[in-house]
């Protein structure tokens, strides 16, 4: 099916998924770019495909006009594929944990979800005031990760009571941790913290060990992304 | 002085440092945010400031309406204050030094400065195409931090040249790379690559060792300034 006004209902159904109180409704995002749209198409998980090609797919396809998908593409560059994917599912806590307390910054979210993948920790939990995890600039940062990793969003406070008889809680602290070369770890869960304030002292004070990583004393602290990439990677190799 | 006009020429000046060809040719550029603008301040390298409050500081200032501030400010919100900045001042080679191979992501550079203070990496060299250190994105997410290191920009290949006789060059190889811990370093000197291609195959054939970061396979590379931020950090702590 070919649509080249900008006025057609489905144009418009896809544009509020742009917008994140319509996909949380629909249940539905947007993926951009041929690799990561292909690969939620072997998972399983799109339900169509807007493309500029002339093409067909697994799933019902429609092909656009260049300015349809301009309009519905996050890229200033030129996309050619968009996947009309179904929110991720939910699945069970397993293996070492990461819950990201009030992380705002899209593009630290989706690099932590990549490092996580890297790093084997199978949970992220993202508290109800995180970024969007469907945030198109998440979704890019990911570079396909977010599919290989159970991502849970929740009130963190409630999670980490129910967590801490199985896992030990570990957070940071810049001026009092331990450093985290000294911790021995199984069943982790690591706690990262906004970007400008940290982890809220409530999480805070629910964590049974703070570590830090040691640095030189010119800097204050690290951009979050690189903190919990850098703790998950002690955990990874440890 | 008070200025309202948006046709003002001084603010049809300050305009022009936005963009990159002009902060080159008046070798200055705008600085945000009152911590990085009091700390440029403190360094003696403000030649102005631009504020929408009445208030007076050791340099030239400006006292401009809202909408020149916000036309003026690269963020959504509202900024109160903006230094003038002298670029910074290229210095010898010293300590660690980390090279970027063509880095295009403003935040990745930004961040990876912030890491090359933490982990004690001296310098910083930029390739020629690398994107812009004056670029407001790479300012913001340095947090300061690009007063701190000595950063250099030229051209890598014959930097690498000439820096093979005192340091050993090393560079990631995600597929046959050693395992970074197995190294051991004095003089070291680290190439990262661009986002999506790597480190360019004449530069990685100057590079006398190739590591990598041991990771599941489920991921095959890791964001840009996590690479190289667990590559320094690895670095410090060894």
């Amino acid at each position: 099916m070919y649509i080249s006004s900008l006025n057609n209902e489905k144009v418009k159904y896809w544009e509020k998924l742009k917008v994140k109180k319509y996909r949380d409704r629909e249940k539905l995002f947007l993926i951009e770019s041929t690799h990561l749209v292909m690969e939620a198409l072997n998972l399983g998980i799109l339900k169509e495909i807007i493309t500029t090609e002339e093409k067909e797919y697994a799933v019902p396809t429609y092909q656009v006009s260049m300015s349809i998908m301009k309009k519905l593409s996050s890229q200033t560059s030129s996309t050619k594929i968009i996947g009309v994917a179904k929110l991720l599912e939910e699945k069970e806590i397993e293996g070492n944990i990461l819950l990201l307390d009030n992380l705002q910054d899209p593009g630290n979210l989706g690099c932590i979800i990549r490092s996580a993948c890297a790093f084997n920790f199978k949970t992220i939990i993202l508290s109800n005031t995180c970024v969007d995890l469907y945030n198109p600039k998440v979704i890019r940062a990911t570079e396909g990760m977010l599919f290989h990793v159970n991502i849970i969003r929740g009130n963190l406070l409630d999670i980490i009571k129910n967590l801490s008889k199985d896992y030990l809680l570990v957070t940071t602290d810049v001026c009092n941790g331990k450093d985290i070369k000294t911790l021995k770890y199984k069943n982790i869960a690591i706690v990262i913290g906004n970007e400008g304030s940290g982890v809220s002292e409530e999480v805070s004070s629910l964590c049974q060990e703070k570590v830090n990583i040691k640095m030189t004393n010119v800097c204050e602290s690290l951009n979050a992304s690189v903190s919990a990439s850098i703790l998950m990677y002690e955990v990874y190799h440890e």
